[in-house]
């Protein structure tokens, strides 16, 4: 095509080219997603299907990008791991950031009626991303450990504060009995008044939800008839724990040497 | 909340905020909408619907995100302008541009239903994004002026190429007919061959599409009956020519000094 | 030459090239002058001879670098400026940082014998160098203006802190009698205790230096004996008021626009 | 001291702090050294007092900058490495480059005349800077692997070059006599006509020069007369091999893992 005399200000865009050989985390997160949940009236403290919608969106994210080895969720957010020497879009900061995340939205709104076929999506939602480099697999991992923590800490804090609201209390009555309160005390307390055993919570309330791809058995029919079993690798969804280093040492193909 | 030993991980997270007093503009593009459009079975060379579609989403955009003074989109592509002195997110670089991308993509997939009642959306688009600063003015009208003459050079090509498709002609044939070709032969081409006055062709298709705030008048009625008349500033979409000066001239809010 | 194996390491080399169409500020600091001017006996509160010095090693940055236009100094500090469409070593910012700050070291040892026949340098000093970009006239002008209203504040509280001791207070007790006062009361001090007039102080402790290329007429003898006039540009010195509008009104080639 | 209304213009600096946790390297190079040799006469191909210049300059930096490790240098640049976990001037590249590249200028000229008692220094010489990140000891070993091995290809090149100059030869029919040779061609090319046998060249020049921290007996006389010996850190210049592991195994304090 024919070139214009206005082509010179492509020298303006800046090279944005990412440090090769490090582990690159892609964290996108919902925007105004405190009043999206209240307006959509989410469960608390945990809508089961608004993390599998968040889940489902995830995977269809890993199947459509393949540089990403690992994902993991809670709440509104969702960290995505691109390996060390991943060569995604010659390593283009904003090109990877803005394609994760416009995948995740897109999926977001074309599957809300699949996980709520009774609730109509209100407004278009949104997320924003952020990319972050780790050179060392002690960082990555700890990076990771972090939003588990995370995880656990806001589930633990939020599951008392719903169980005193629900039980009557105002909201800043249940803040106050919270204040300041160790995590051994917020299990007696659940256990105590609400009879609830923390431990027994479903594991994606607790832990949130990671995802890597394994190599699982899949059975075809042949056109003759004949059942045939194959391998293929397709991404799944545990709830396990990623701060220790069994599940390291469980998927060896991620690169992260014990 | 408390804070977990890992927090020291988001240390490793980059500054990326903009130079300050500096056009800001954010361009998003449309991933893979070669067969997207083929897919949905857009008509070429130019859909309305999805024109339109796109135009909907930026205005939405524009009403979210309130330091976007301006919008220009073709095809499937959009760029937003920031003013100079805008502080939005402190200027993170990445934060802004996913923002908008992801805005975008939630409009384009929850507004599908009301530009194309009768298909249905087969799968999410996505779209990237990027953020390029311009310095001085007329490096920024240059910026416009550079995707205003791309909309123009692309449809050209695009409704000589269509028309002889449709008449009958291979794609390779159009193509080879249409190689080396100038703007006035192929104006001549439409004319005699085809009976297409280029310079009917509706605007949008020409020149693309331009949002601004505009200042109208709107009528509302009060609790007593009476009808009262209010100033307000609401997005418009034009197709006006945005390369020559007189568009500056007219939108001098938009601090383009001429 | 032969490449050898190890050559992929250049990958990693970052591209740092700076915004184009934009003032490209330079500005280096001496490294622990505090204990350097100690140790070297410069005089307080201005020692001439380091000044001097000082402007000499910019003018020879100057005749090396001719993308440089302008240069502001006061005490162990220096400002050079590009020009915003400067396109020396492709805009990288790393490069052209390091030679100047190389260059004017170099200078400063290589012409200390000049301006201290009588002192030896008793170890080898350095500075240390930063650039900061500028999109607009007025913002650049600021930065000067920054500059030359931190000499001025710098160089009347030493004439006074220094006029002190020099009478026989101690540090502590010039810091003291100091601590709070305004210019007006300074200026009062200076007179009324020690009959200096500091608006007859020399030009150069109270504004700083600048350096601009100026066409001076140079008288040259011909071989025949001859002797003629020509015009050439070279980097004049001068301790002008570069804050108010004279400055840059005479001095249109900067192309600042007034 | 007071503020003036020009001090916003400090919000146009970027901050350019390097990802923590990954080696830096700073390398320096001569900047127009093959003018700077001839006119100071060095002798080719190697000038063993240049050389030691250039070694002199080099443990000087390390003495002044603790957090770097390990310097290599060959020819007019040198390599200086500063740990992963360097936190020198908050990892501000520019900052550690522009200083780095000052002292190692200031150095030369000072001792300069410690080197070429007979030679006057002719102009003040200067060099340039940049940093580059190595997130993998690998890498960071590949990097020093290059410059080991430019300096043995370049120094084999160099010297048959002027074996030949010297014997007669013009500049042009030496470079057409060792194009496209290789190692073991040159190696026989020197042997046979000069009776050169490469590898009894001295270290410094076939390998370049490594300076490393060694704790080393330094033997002192106290007062009361009598010798003691204490262990100090100093620094020292080696000419070993650094592209094998054995130099790395012999050297475990640089935290390189073998």
């Amino acid at each position: 095509m024919a070139k214009s005399k206005y082509e010179y200000v492509k020298q303006f865009e800046k090279n944005d080219v990412l440090l090769p050989n490090t582990w690159l985390v892609v964290r996108i997160d919902g925007r105004g997603f405190h009043k999206f949940s209240d307006q959509h009236k989410f469960k608390k403290p945990n809508d089961q299907d608004a993390l599998n919608l968040m889940n489902k969106c995830a995977v269809s994210v890993m199947n459509d990008i393949h540089d990403i080895v690992l994902a993991y969720g809670q709440s509104d957010e969702y960290s995505f791991v691109l390996k060390k020497d991943c060569a995604l879009y010659g390593r283009r900061e904003t090109k990877i950031v803005s394609t994760i995340v416009s995948l995740f939205t897109s999926n977001y709104v074309f599957y809300w009626k699949n996980y709520f076929p009774q609730k109509e999506l209100l407004y278009p939602p949104s997320f924003d991303g952020r990319a972050v480099l780790y050179p060392a697999d002690n960082n990555f991992r700890d990076y990771l450990s972090w939003r588990q923590v995370d995880c656990h800490i806001n589930n633990l804090y939020n599951t008392c504060f719903w169980a005193l609201v629900i039980s009557g209390k105002t909201e800043s009555e249940a803040e106050n009995a919270l204040r300041g309160t160790i995590s051994s005390e917020k299990n007696e307390l659940l256990f105590s008044q609400f009879k609830i055993n923390y431990n027994n919570l479903p594991e994606m309330f607790r832990k949130g939800s990671v995802i890597i791809r394994k190599e699982v058995d899949v059975k075809t029919t042949c056109e003759n008839g004949m059942e045939v079993t194959r391998k293929k690798k397709v991404a799944l969804i545990l709830h396990d724990d990623i701060i220790g280093d069994k599940f390291w040492k469980e998927n060896p193909t991620l690169g992260v040497i014990i």
